[in-house]
């Protein structure tokens, strides 16, 4: 932890924004000496120095928080919301804010995707992913309410923790359906989120671990993974055993089938009370997948909505029964590497259930695909065992190894991070 | 029931707007002309010219709902919203839209109370509830997220009917806390209550009715009520007691002490959500007391919200277990009369428990205060047992008598109705 502000590394983000943000765009009206304005404000902390890229639904004081809605009169927001008034209190400083999808949901921003920018970076939270492997901003924050921070970490081949629903408050944040909303971070390492986690909330990782089960778990109750991914998976597995952990394969129990068509109307339901007052007014404007979303919420009656939040406690209750048998479940963080095309974000299938249980997820880069875009692998943990789980990430980190096979100069290297050895 | 509407009806509530509205002011752009072509439009039906005042938090198609809050520019709706689609296709007819606090808060609008301008209304259903004690409208449409539907029909003298959450669907009205928010109905007798819950619901009430056990609930586990509701509850027990009713005292488990502020943490939660979008855009113009909601709910955690409702579902449960010795509980709908002044709606505190349980509730005017204004009495059933509860409602009705002792030539003498003998 640094506890003053490198100016080098400041300079090496600015570098990274030149060489990259043209190709890339995911940052929202940079602003280069507002920026250094911010770095030269800031204070000292265990964050001192750290850039951060803010999901522009998350607001910071004095910018309008415009959720890539620019047809809506925006305000500039009053106060910084929870979230950034603590990461600046321990050091760090808006570097900018980075492109989400239209309101968090399907609809994309301009941000392509790193890697190849003719596929997606993954959504919602599109630009902070983006930013990370670009090395632009140290620290990334986006929000998950189906899948908008692991699917994105995955496709742009980052570090992402989803920490346990309800565990770093939500307030200051535009919400999108407020009873799965979680707000997530976005790193090039682990040993950055275990720092970034570690200020945010004081915890630590237990000083030592025992030997950590891991439960495989190519199957999420729903359409398979590509092949690609699936034997990612199971090779990672075979290396994690010869690293010494236990692993062995793991079952979801089979109510977590309905979980997927209960997620979608629930979150239906809420993003339509959640909009209903801005349609009212600006719903002409609104893009096409949100404007479905909303119309069909506002159909889904009281009972269904009771029915589900049933099932998902039962679920909650259910999966979390396997962490008697594992410490940590390991899965795809979506169907495979981003596809082709910037005209949608991917499918969120495979992080959905674990936003639905709230169970804390973090996003390892595991490898490359056959057409050179990263495939990211999902460690997902008991509710409020975020320091364990970065723990035990950082350990499986060391055995993926897969920034220090990065074949792009994208990440640490383009950043002018330290690397091994220097 | 009448299937073919009435043009004479149609006139005597015209000529009751033409009287009380100047100094009520209980509707919002009052139109003749339109409202006479809507009449002109009605189809056949068991509720054929029936004459609606509609909320103005409740979509009417091609008006713009404006919730009392002018300073949004708002569009006009493009459907009806549910519950007037199911009430114009049974014959019913919008006279006009009611006034509402602003986003049915307890920021007032305009609306005096009819027996006494210099007293509130109630609210939020101000407009609906005023009109309908004035003859101006045969149905008024309301909402309750407290106390919204029962606090207005006791200050205003008539009778008010809040359903089981979620027995009618909410699909398009503007909500200001979805998980409380339920439409209710204002008539001027249970009669009128009863055809048109069953032209909603299709419903009717049980052919016969054994000896109804009725508990008398003086205590809400808040704040007594004023010494003359009081004597007024004790009061009309004996006289039910006298017309066979089996009346005893009944107790609210003191689970139910903690339910007020519970309420009101997770209205304030789900206010703010409801309100996130427009108040990024129109917050400056936001009323005060609501902005303070808004801005106390931002705070709230989702932990909070989840222990709120863990001690809702018990309440639930606990209060339900009550009507194993009783069919209805009778107690106070408000502290007292309507209190003096127009700048406040009153207190909702007599109402809470029954919208924290959802538990359907039914308001019946029982006499005047010393100051001449209406004291209301409220009933409670069993979740989904409207229909009993309007059959025991309107015995009920038959021996409060309110109706025929009513002083200042309001509602139905006043609307042209016939009256017993004529």
């Amino acid at each position: 932890m640094t506890l003053e502000s490198d100016p080098k590394e400041f300079e090496s983000r600015l570098e990274a924004i030149r060489v990259w943000e043209p190709r890339v765009q995911a940052l929202v009206d940079w602003d280069e000496p507002a920026a250094r304005k911010r770095f030269s404000e800031a204070g000292p902390g265990p964050l001192a120095g750290w850039s951060l890229g803010v999901k522009d639904i998350v607001d910071v004081e004095g910018m309008a928080t415009r959720s890539n809605a620019n047809f809506i009169p925006w305000r500039p927001a009053a106060r910084d919301s929870a979230l950034v008034e603590v990461l600046r209190a321990r050091g760090a400083f808006v570097l900018s804010k980075t492109v989400t999808t239209t309101f968090a949901y399907f609809d994309p921003g301009p941000t392509g995707n790193p890697w190849n920018p003719d596929h997606t970076p993954g959504g919602s939270s599109s630009g902070s992913a983006a930013a990370v492997a670009c090395g632009m901003i140290r620290l990334g924050l986006g929000s998950q309410t189906v899948a908008s921070v692991n699917r994105p970490a995955s496709y742009c081949g980052v570090v992402g923790l989803k920490p346990t629903y309800g565990r770093i408050p939500i307030e200051g944040v535009f919400p999108f359906a407020p009873s799965f909303d979680t707000l997530g971070l976005f790193t090039a390492d682990v040993a950055d989120s275990l720092a970034a986690f570690q200020a945010l909330t004081g915890e630590s990782a237990s000083p030592s671990l025992p030997p950590i089960r891991v439960g495989l778990l190519p199957d999420q109750k729903v359409e398979a993974a590509d092949p690609e991914m699936l034997s990612a998976l199971a090779q990672a597995g075979r290396r994690l055993e010869s690293a010494g952990f236990q692993v062995s394969s793991a079952e979801l129990p089979s109510c977590c089938e309905e979980a997927h068509g209960n997620h979608w109307t629930l979150v239906a339901a809420e993003a339509s009370v959640v909009h209903g007052g801005l349609y009212r007014v600006f719903g002409d404007s609104y893009p096409p997948k949100l404007r479905a979303l909303i119309l069909k919420g506002g159909r889904v009656v009281a009972a269904e909505l009771e029915r589900i939040r049933s099932h998902r406690t039962r679920v909650r209750e259910e999966v979390g029964r396997l962490f008697g048998d594992y410490d940590v479940l390991l899965c795809p963080s979506a169907p495979g590497a981003a596809p082709a095309g910037t005209e949608a974000t991917g499918d969120p299938r495979f992080s959905l259930i674990w936003t639905y249980t709230g169970l804390p997820t973090l996003t390892l880069p595991y490898c490359l695909s056959q057409a050179g875009l990263p495939l990211g692998l999902q460690l997902v943990a008991p509710p409020n065992r975020e320091a364990d789980l970065l723990a035990i990430g950082e350990r499986m980190e060391s055995v993926f190894e897969f920034s220090r096979r990065h074949p792009l100069g994208l990440g640490r290297e383009m950043a002018g991070y330290p690397t091994d050895g220097e």
